[in-house]
């Protein structure tokens, strides 16, 4: 059900023909209020996509009353024409929902350069039949319309002291700061003003998805969107709604990397004992976009020298020398010296956690990325995505 | 013959049983002067093995009269013992040679945390063998005792107005800014100051090794080592020694290029019209470290959605909606949309060329970087290194 369990939102997913397999490519969501209230984050990448253009300029007086989606074309690099397809879409689905084309928020992914007339008109098309078909049953059909190379739906819904939250997300790879070719709809029916809205997504992306990086490249379409509904007539206590915000958040996150493409690990690296949090997610991301340290995990192999390695790029403030790094629990390094022997750890479980103790401070972050795959390789180099 | 083709130096290498095949493993280069001259520049990693510390130490005064590498163990942290070894190896090697001890460099290069009591000895009496040893004719033979999984070795020699310039390089793979896995020794019997010798390796890695990038990882015991013997008796002019050295040193770049762990394409970012060199290097570099391009590449799929993608991420000035991409002297992409027909490229060619006008100055540079390939996650998964 997803987008669709909090009380106010319709949603529905159709086949437009833009995926050459015939599977759902073009999902709409729609906000029946009372509250039309909006806010979203979006990839801080400098090469954006004409939907990202465009919603970030609707979003700025923070009314959203519907969202269109589409998967097998990223609409990103494809000119002016590209622009005007994106400001079609929203025109289109406007008109057919009796709202001011600005209220509506555009997504798009898939590859880069691919946004022709053919994708325009199936674009259109799509959204119309998505509009005609729309439904407060409808959460997982959009759901399953915006997958691409994902092998599960990605859904999650938290109930609050009587308001709810559901949200739906598409990612299988390129994931990394500033977002991700991830397409995230989050929908709930509390009572919130645009600022809340926006402030409460801020901080639930930034300990969310902002930490998962599957392998350090950022997308040109990432987009997270929290839409309003206020239809339960509740305005929850801030505190609780923030935590549950981040719980489907980092529910989604996690969903997202156990579905990265080719990933046979899903690693955890906390870090621990920094000065800063900054220091903290900095450490975390240099070893998460090692590709030697990937490779090692991939391998089975509790490589620590390649943690070491890693770290030692940063600006961080730590001594290296002081560091302890440990292995699924097992302190492989302290102080800058080996410690346990390495066939202590067992690295053949999918979930991998590497400690990393730069005792400096007390400040920590977790980052989660994947491992560098066979497999990995094989997706990225034998399909244009 | 490499760095014994200058008068003035002798050169030997020896297996000392640190490989497991029995292969060479330890090199020394002697410098019988009449000067005594060194320069060396170092990885930039704060996670720095014990060579590293002590070579940096015994560069200071500019005098260098040996160096002694050894393959088959990084001695990175190996704590206090394993910094007690790289001196005795000095000391060791400083004895039989009649110098002093503050004026023998050290590298080493294999697996981090590998120095123990038997790898110490190993290198001790590596060093006691290489130093009875020593040839005029021995460069060859230093150069093959440097090799890791180095599939050939790497010499280069350029001969000037009365001078001569002979080099090794070891390096294969983990090869990045700061330097690499990567041990190289310069030799020549010209006539230089510290400080000069200083100033032109500092120029020439500038513009070679430090703009070549295989796999983003940078190392922790990456040494460029020029010796300077004066045996020649002439004073070069000053730009033509520069150029020469750089010469040299690009040659072995592309060697190193040419060797990377698995690699199936060389590829160089050529980056124009950018505003200044830092930028057209931190644009080259962006690209040089995306994965999903890099796979691409293997892939033989002119991806140049994925090279904006990357070049978004950096804080270069440019406007992504005004740059050319060209693969293979093809334009794909022009002014932010597409341009000639993917299909025109052919990727099969190993010699791979990315061109990216700026659109935003007058400066220019190449970085030199691998593909991301099967056999690269295979080596780097399946052995520790």
């Amino acid at each position: 059900m997803s987008v669709t369990v909090p009380q106010g939102f319709e949603a529905a997913g159709v086949a437009a023909g833009l995926k050459s397999t015939g599977k759902p490519d073009v999902a709409v969501v729609v906000n029946r209020g009372p509250l039309k209230v909006g806010a979203a984050v979006f990839t801080s990448n400098r090469a954006k996509a004409n939907p990202i253009i465009w919603s970030q300029q609707a979003i700025q007086d923070g009314v959203v009353e519907a969202i269109v989606l589409n998967s097998g074309g990223a609409n990103c690099f494809t000119g002016s024409f590209g622009f005007q397809t994106t400001h079609q879409t929203a025109e289109t689905a406007a008109e057919l929902l009796g709202i001011s084309p600005g209220d509506v928020l555009v997504c798009s992914t898939g590859l880069i350069g691919t946004g022709d007339e053919v994708f325009r008109g199936k674009v259109l098309d799509g959204t119309r039949a998505a509009i005609a078909g729309l439904s407060s049953e409808g959460g997982q059909d959009a759901a399953h319309a915006i997958m691409t190379t994902d092998s599960v739906s990605k859904t999650s819904v938290v109930a609050g002291d009587g308001w709810t939250i559901g949200a739906m997300a598409k990612g299988a790879g390129m994931l990394a700061p500033g977002l991700a070719t991830m397409l995230v709809v989050i929908t709930t029916d509390a009572v919130l003003s645009p600022a809340e809205a926006d402030a409460h997504l801020r901080a639930a992306t930034r300990v969310s998805f902002d930490r998962l990086d599957s392998d350090g490249c950022m997308s040109t379409n990432d987009q997270v969107t929290l839409m309003v509904s206020g239809a339960s007539g509740v305005a929850p206590d801030a505190d609780a709604f923030r935590a549950a915000l981040t719980d489907v958040c980092a529910d989604l996150a996690r969903q997202l990397q156990g579905d990265a493409e080719g990933a046979s690990h899903d690693i955890a690296i906390h870090v621990t004992g920094a000065a800063s949090e900054a220091d903290a997610v900095e450490v975390g991301r240099s070893v998460a976009r090692n590709n030697l340290f990937k490779a090692a995990i991939f391998g089975n192999d509790p490589n620590w020298g390649r943690v070491l390695a890693a770290i030692g790029t940063t600006a961080a403030a730590f001594d290296p020398y002081a560091v302890d790094v440990s292995f699924n629990g097992v302190r492989l390094c302290s102080a800058g010296a080996p410690d346990r022997p390495r066939e202590e750890v067992d690295l053949t479980p999918r979930a991998t956690s590497v400690l990393i103790d730069l005792k400096a401070g007390e400040a920590s972050a977790t980052i989660l990325t994947n491992d560098l795959t066979h497999d990995y390789v094989h997706e990225n180099s034998a399909y244009s995505s």
